[in-house]
């Protein structure tokens, strides 16, 4: 798993795309642009759809939250061993729109780690982005506030924004990686955001609720 | 959808026997002593096991929960469109270990049942049985804090637990169907819930964690 | 207790008015335009607020909120107990800023009695306010999202959406007060959510936030 | 500020003897202890008793929890500023019974800080204590769920169990202090603690269910 890092992740939400034929269509232009281009994209799609698509595609498959237990008496949550039998890669952890607390997002990053899932940990500025470093996931995810569906774009915002939250995370973990999540929607972004020191983005309706989301995702790696 | 109310709905919670060929194994077991007995059985495994398990046997297949949200930008979360989508037949709404907040269990009946799902929403005491039933859903499923892992049977216990809490959910909405669903083992069980005004049983791990589940199965069914 | 229900509840939430002499001076006002009127106005302050407000004015003092727990190990709840030993005459519950599960709006009014406060339990649309009068709570505070910070006044919006919730309270049990909880800031509105079934009104910003609380006060009491 | 760190907090909970006369006698207990011994001792009672102990008693007065959020529309929700005004020299955050989302506890972090209120950042492992240090608080409390309502002296536990929680603190930042928050009821146990890398303890109802707070928190002290 060691050498497997996307430079774009998709995440396709609760979208009306996010299962059944949109999203394995999402999924086949990620994988056309991702041989094309050379640039590995990974996906995010419902939970249900993890199974089929890790199936049908060569792509890097995330769950978009696991929870922080073990196998038990729990009742609708998401197991990490479950999405990780059913083909998942890898899992996002904390999502803006899935807040945990601070003792389950250890318990998630931990039990997906044992399940041998790549762990994105999503954060919302400094602190916390610092605070999830400390965890030591495969990446952390910046999303901003001032950069969530405000239409700022990554390339026009503050800098600091992310080159500080960046250094933030390498000071504490140099191994961790960096994903801008948040102001990103054309290449042009991308390139910003690997500039400003990330080493990815994760993004979602920009692509999900495109009318061509090849030609979307083909633009979002044609500059890195 | 109308005619198709199981007596016993068997919840796999996040048990590692909630997915994979454990899962497998025990809807086998259900959907044959169905079969034998007459009783209708339900089954609630993990979400990436609704879609095999309605596919390979002639069960209805529970969600554990859905999110009271309609398609749109929520990460996480479990789309009543999605776990229909997969081939689920209905679904579990507010279960003891996944509780939600009042609004929140009136969105996620209204979302199921926009889904065409067949919806139980979990209770804990008389005045939630008689609140839940007023979102009219399909069933009731009472859990009272009495009986949930203290081994104590609802045959044993004090029978007003559930004719209190049968009575509150008929007096708002007679048509609502309630579900014993705690301190239920055995046939005894069942048998003694009937009797006590339920339509029929919710039940975990007694059938879960067993060694052999059809010979359970087959007990709780046996007094129907 | 069961002769004093407050016409106008104002909700100081957490603005910077809802403590200190700002808190102080809001309450003042309730206090002569109540006097002035004889129309009953309660007042819902921080919760450090509640004691020296309540032993300053003659008003009704409620908290914002309570939890569903009797004393014991919890670490920053808000116990019923202290409320009412500070001075408190009733408390808001499942405010739309502070949503608690089904189970716990039942442990929260449950607690709330048997501290002798009287209950406010606010809810968002038909299904929960038929639900809310489940609970037999003293009043059932109806904040329609159509309404709320919308600038929509319940004047002119559809009237069905308070005159149905009313209706849906009182199927349940008729002995439920309902307030108007949103689209209030005017006389006009309070004698419009009045004439639409409505016993009374709670409101925020437009009382707390005022230049002249004081005149606020004395246009909404005007006209019932 | 800078230079008053207690060596104990007595968090009163939601336990009975956390307001009214109880409280002011625990806090009576509190004081005489702290001057007899030259040892302080902070209280952290109900919300509505930090204003009347902050006012009677030379003792520093924590609040149980602060909310993450600024002064604005947000209902029962605890405001930094708020408590501050109250007399609070101090807030916890995070506590075991009060968890927090990742984003809310730098929230809450950060408004603490703004209101200038001492933080108390509990965490339940080695790392959660890292993050939380990333936050910089003034403490960081740490509750071993090994040791929390166990029984279990922190004198007989796995040294580990501690040390490596300070060493993880203090390798995130070594200005942040540390206290034992779980497995103390004796001299002997706070002894053991600060052996350990502690700098002081968080205890509960080994005080304030003691017939006698003041002999126990005597014995608490006597080996500082």
């Amino acid at each position: 798993m060691s050498e497997i890092f996307p430079k774009v992740i998709v995440n396709f939400k609760t979208y009306k795309e996010s299962f059944g034929s949109s999203a394995h269509n999402i999924a086949k232009a990620a994988e056309m642009v991702s041989e094309q281009s050379g640039v590995l994209i990974g996906i995010a799609p419902g939970y249900m759809e993890i199974h089929p698509l890790s199936k049908h595609f060569s792509l890097p498959v995330y769950a978009q939250h696991v929870d922080g237990v073990t196998p038990g008496a729990h009742t609708g949550h998401i197991l990490a061993e479950a999405v990780r039998a059913a083909g998942a890669f890898g899992t996002l952890i904390n999502h803006s729109e899935r807040r945990l607390t601070l003792a389950d997002v250890a318990g998630a990053v931990d039990a997906a780690k044992k399940a041998h899932l790549q762990t994105v940990v999503c954060t919302n500025n400094i602190m916390t982005s610092a605070a999830a470093a400390a965890f030591s996931p495969d990446f952390v995810a910046i999303e901003p506030p001032e950069l969530i569906g405000t239409g700022v774009s990554v390339a026009t915002a503050d800098p600091a924004i992310i080159s500080n939250s960046v250094n933030a995370v390498k000071d504490i973990n140099s191994r961790v990686r960096v994903l801008a999540g948040a102001g990103i929607s054309t290449g042009e972004c991308v390139k910003k955001a690997i500039e400003l020191g990330a080493d990815g983005v994760l993004l979602a309706s920009g692509v999900v609720k495109a009318k061509n989301p090849e030609e979307v995702l083909s633009d979002l790696v044609s500059k890195i």
